[in-house]
């Protein structure tokens, strides 16, 4: 018997058939003997639907407010599987959040797990029931809801899986795997059977759809096996093998780049004549964190007379009216000569891990691009990773050309 | 400084810019000096589609996962509210049920309130915040949420003023006061501005959906002064007098007959030739009180042959179909000869603390349908109604006839 934690998205439970199948995807594991809990995003649509409330009363919501309401999506679900799971025949609850508890700290609306408790659940399961969770939930001290983020159900998952000793993390998501880059944009784009923790993590953050950020980073640090599967696959008991997130020593394909990445969700801000002083940059990133406003890329050169230079940076693009609210409100503060916004704009990435031995990766990047003629707008890079901002028009001719530069076409 | 609660039903808050209005009228009472809690139904609609999700997964819903999933609602207009009234310089907090906790029984889907903590709501109302609750929802002592049944928010408004010795609990709803009978029918209803708790008790149980029944119950217990008041009327600070739920020794118009009520939500369930043995009524109710199907009006009449006796009553409409089921199931246990149900009927309610002391209410009421020819179906009494089953197609016809019989026409 294994213990199995499974991760359902939104579009896998978007409608009431659309959550019978994931019971059956359910009992397949609970026929063959695991013990299985499940973790649930809201319906598809619900979590905007619910965003858009919040941001009609107020587009700068109170974030604590807004947790205790689109925290509800997942909530209805997780209840609706438990009633399609028992109505197999499958013994089965719902728990939310506040209910385990799944501990978190008090950042509203993107709140980190402190720790899960198990105690109740693991009851729960030992006496033979499904433990359905509600994923993108948790409580903070204050006894008040939080939510993860978006896309936090999948950290949920792996957080569970990690304090359950789980065997297995299965994703189950509509598409069946991880790709060199977006098949819709790249034809000969590849699904990789393997990739390692730190590139899955560097392809999540760049916005490769696939798996949240943090809940890789959670999966690294316990060493979570995770796998990332179709839940529209055709089966028979068991799914079409998907892609699986493992330690380095564990990848056998070991190329020198293993995906390329874009973020559609991206805005440019710069501020145009800086003070160039010191505590400027806290004091104009400081009320954007406490904003829960997360900032990306940023740029700032050192200024030619030492005192004022540009400063450039980049936000999600849901938030970008809102830091520009508040970047505007504090004008007087910063003693910026004027705001400029851009969110035409895309991120392209080139990630893998065998960058880190072999020079030359930036290089052949630029050079790519500059031969079909796309402008770089800003530059950022990791140790496995090397990320441009170019114009949005043209980011399916870069995706294609640096596919192709790094040798990741299908045969 | 009086401690005020207000409560706001579905239609209320049925969309943003209702909500926004809600906001306004709680503003009114804060910048008046009061302290205030305020208890929020779901959206307009919401309750209803949540419901239809669970049905569709199966009619025969496990209730706690119901529940889990209803409460849904409640809580996404707590923190809207919240939200809107923030934005208007009303510092505000939202409460879900287990956060307060509002306590109540295990009865799943109709769970009965036991207690409601105050101190955490009390220290942020004593702190200057609005407390913003979501209503229809507690939690039971397994730390699982439960609802109290369809119109449960006026109730957890009403306990609430109850435990926070609240001044006066006003229940903002989309009509303007209580009225004699359905103005919609009856066009010259007439609204009254008094009630006693008794009086409003019956209207309540019988289908006028101004309060649910126990809200009523739980403030006549406790002698919370409710009023009625409408949302939507024109206001300046303050809204038109509504009716106010008072003592017997309070209401001065001291009428025979106070109010004529119907209720559309019946169907009629009879079990033809049933065994005439003692156990036999409580083998057939008790599985429909376990699925929390409750049971109206009852009538069995005496076996002309001392063996078998048909034996009919009354359920909401919604739980026609899940009574039939069960009944179905168990008719080798009960050995009736088969089952007759209709769902076109109706309750009329002649309601009054005016008939205790005078006799003929229910000769005149039975006189008045007979003249204009309805067959009455099933009867039933209490000190202070007289309620008939009657074919649906009668309902209005019976209505007005009553109205005037009894003396409540507009002049």
């Amino acid at each position: 018997m294994a213990r199995i934690v499974q991760k359902f998205g939104g579009t896998s439970v978007g409608d009431v058939e659309r959550i019978r199948n994931v019971a059956r995807k359910v009992e397949a594991e609970v026929r063959a003997g695991h013990q299985v809990a499940v973790v649930v995003s809201a319906m598809a649509g619900e979590t905007n639907k619910l965003v858009k409330f919040c941001t009609e009363i107020n587009p700068i919501y109170d974030a604590g407010e807004y947790d205790a309401v689109v925290a509800s999506g997942e909530q209805v679900t997780a209840g609706l599987l438990a009633i399609a799971l028992q109505t197999i025949g499958i013994p089965a609850r719902s728990w939310q959040g506040w209910q385990l508890p799944m501990r978190t700290d008090g950042t509203h609306g993107k709140a980190r797990i402190l720790g899960v408790e198990t105690r109740d659940i693991l009851r729960s399961m030992d006496s033979g029931e499904v433990a359905v969770v509600a994923g993108f939930q948790g409580m903070a001290e204050s006894g008040r809801v939080t939510t993860l983020g978006r896309g936090g159900s999948d950290t949920s998952a792996v957080a569970l899986a990690a304090a359950l000793k789980a065997d297995r993390c299965d994703i189950y998501t509509d598409v069946d795997g991880v790709y060199t880059t977006d098949p819709r944009i790249v034809s000969k784009a590849r699904k990789l059977s393997r990739i390692t923790y730190e590139e899955m993590l560097e392809l999540a953050s760049v916005g490769a759809k696939v798996l949240q950020t943090r809940s890789v980073e959670v999966a690294m640090k316990h060493r979570v096996r995770v796998q990332v599967l179709s839940s529209f696959a055709k089966e028979s008991g068991s799914s079409l093998p998907g892609t699986l997130v493992v330690d380095e020593d564990e990848n056998v394909e070991q190329l020198l780049v293993s995906g390329i990445a874009y973020s559609r969700d991206e805005a440019k801000i710069t501020l145009v004549q800086v003070a160039d002083r010191p505590g400027v940059a806290a004091g104009i990133f400081g009320p954007l964190a406490d904003s829960a406003i997360n900032v990306d890329m940023i740029v700032q050169n050192v200024s030619a007379d030492g005192k004022a230079t540009d400063l450039t940076f980049t936000v999600g693009k849901a938030d970008m009216e809102r830091a520009l609210k508040l970047l505007g409100a504090a004008k007087a503060e910063f003693g910026y000569q004027r705001l400029i916004s851009d969110d035409n704009v895309v991120k392209v990435s080139v990630i893998g891990v065998g960058m880190r031995s072999h020079a030359g990766v930036a290089q052949r990047m630029f050079k790519t691009l500059a031969d079909k003629g796309i402008n770089i707008q800003v530059i950022s890079t990791s140790e496995i990773k090397v990320s441009v901002l170019i114009a949005e028009e043209y980011a399916e001719l870069a995706l294609r050309a640096l596919h192709t530069a790094f040798g990741l076409d299908q045969a």
